[in-house]
């Protein structure tokens, strides 16, 4: 076993071979992996067969993709990665953040409030009302809100194309006047990450079990303002104290209640009982970003 | 922006998840893992946009893998962690080892001492002799011997389907009595590795050449003694101190030396003037190694 001598020598070497890289954030971003990367190697001291074990792994992970399947994302997610990077991008003041998700791999339809994103009228009634505002408490008018969640059963229409339509569970509102939106839908279920992949057999491996909390995922962008992504997460859903991957945030956790008022039924197009569930969105302003780092937020 | 409170008990959590995982050193690779990467993240805070861009160049990656191409080895070497996995495998002895790259995907065929193993017949003709020693010095009878390399111009036979017969430069031999082989060939060109995939993107960004140094491939494998992958370097080739995969070892060089008398081209059944390089492998016995790492050893 050589000494330390010689893996620090190539480490640096390797650090170096970056050293020309015109873009000096991608310089940075490639140094840094270099010796986090090398980091690791160093310290677990993988044998040849764990290497190739995880370069076979890497990529099944990669051949797992396509248009519809992230199969990189849920890895990222399960290692709570996209947590992380998340939480380090977060700025205080605003609604929450959380991750993004595989299942944002389409573009969801155009939709008006009040429209309903149920496109089969299956399962438990909900209406989620929403208000869009500014840390000030200003209500944001034309944001662009886009929507996306699982079923009843816990499916994302991309995972059933023989019995959802391409856009069932998915909408892109624009907030009215008074930074309001609301949809019609039903109300989401828990669910198991897909689990027919090698992100699957990680989590089998380890003992891990593969399901989040009901949620429904939300982007809002508004002119001016960081776009925010997020979720709310059904309150009494299972799983909110054991995401699969890493993703609850106590801000985020709503009451969907229950409403037997016929009245309020018939005015939100639903038949009682239904599950309202109301919260308000809060938006930064872009300027707290530094202008290197502005170009780059989503 | 969160303090760095909210990150730390993320990374626990994330830790904590592999807890149940029922194989120890599993256990301890993955959460290892979570540590570095979570490391990274927290120092270089990649953006949104990074991420997304980082999951897009691992697909793009395992995508442009297929069974005689392997983007991640490419990957894993470009970055140093091939040559660092080898570096802290190597034990102190024998030969020292080099990457396995990404060109062994098909099986060399057998081959006895003395064979051709350029089946063209073009380019400079080499004569290659080998004798595998354990570290006393006593020669190893029946040791099996791996070799592969590209051609004069640089290309490995799965790279070129249609100029090269598979099986062209590649050849599975056993040691003799004395622990010797031998085989004719032509000398292997420096060449840059595959361009044309996310690596080559990689290398092009940051303005790193994608040449390695002329080399031949070895395995070699005898019963009671560690497995040995390594290389040979050929002395006068370019770029023997700017390897794009960091692999070269000063031990490693061997002499190409040209020989014109013409009896001895005769004996290796060659034409002279042709190049001959000798050299010694010596390999360590497998007690060497503990046993639990024994068993993960190639």
């Amino acid at each position: 076993m050589p000494g330390t001598e010689a893996t620090k020598a190539l480490t640096a070497a390797v650090v170096d071979s970056f050293h020309d890289t015109p873009d000096p954030r991608l310089r940075e971003l490639l140094q840094g992996l270099v010796r986090h990367l090398h980091g690791y190697v160093r310290e677990l001291r993988p044998t040849m067969k764990e290497w190739e074990y995880a370069v076979e792994y890497l990529t099944a992970v990669g051949q797992k993709c396509d248009p519809t399947r992230q199969e990189f994302i849920l890895l990222s997610d399960v290692l709570g990665v996209s947590m992380l990077v998340e939480t380090v991008n977060e700025q205080s003041g605003g609604t929450e953040s959380t991750v993004l998700g595989p299942f944002h791999v389409v573009e969801s339809p155009k939709r008006d409030s009040g429209d309903n994103i149920d496109l089969l009228g299956t399962g438990t009634p909900g209406v989620v009302s929403v208000r869009v505002m500014a840390v000030d408490g200003s209500p944001l008018a034309g944001a662009n809100v886009d929507v996306w969640q699982c079923n009843e059963d816990g499916f994302y229409d991309v995972q059933q194309p023989e019995i959802q339509p391409l856009g069932n569970g998915r909408g892109l509102f624009r907030t009215d006047h008074e930074g309001r939106l609301w949809f019609r839908t039903v109300v989401p279920s828990h669910y198991p990450i897909p689990t027919d992949g090698p992100v699957g057999l990680l989590l089998d491996s380890t003992e891990r079990h593969p399901y989040r909390p009901a949620h429904i995922h939300f982007i809002v962008e508004a002119d001016g303002y960081r776009p925010l992504t997020t979720h709310i997460f059904v309150a009494d859903s299972p799983y909110l104290d054991s995401d699969a991957v890493f993703a609850v945030k106590e801000s985020l956790v709503v009451d969907f209640a229950r409403v037997d008022d016929e009245e309020e039924a018939r005015r939100r197009q639903v038949t009682a009982p239904f599950r309202l569930a109301e919260f308000d969105i809060t938006v930064e302003p872009e300027k707290n970003v530094e202008p290197e780092k502005n170009k780059d937020a989503r």
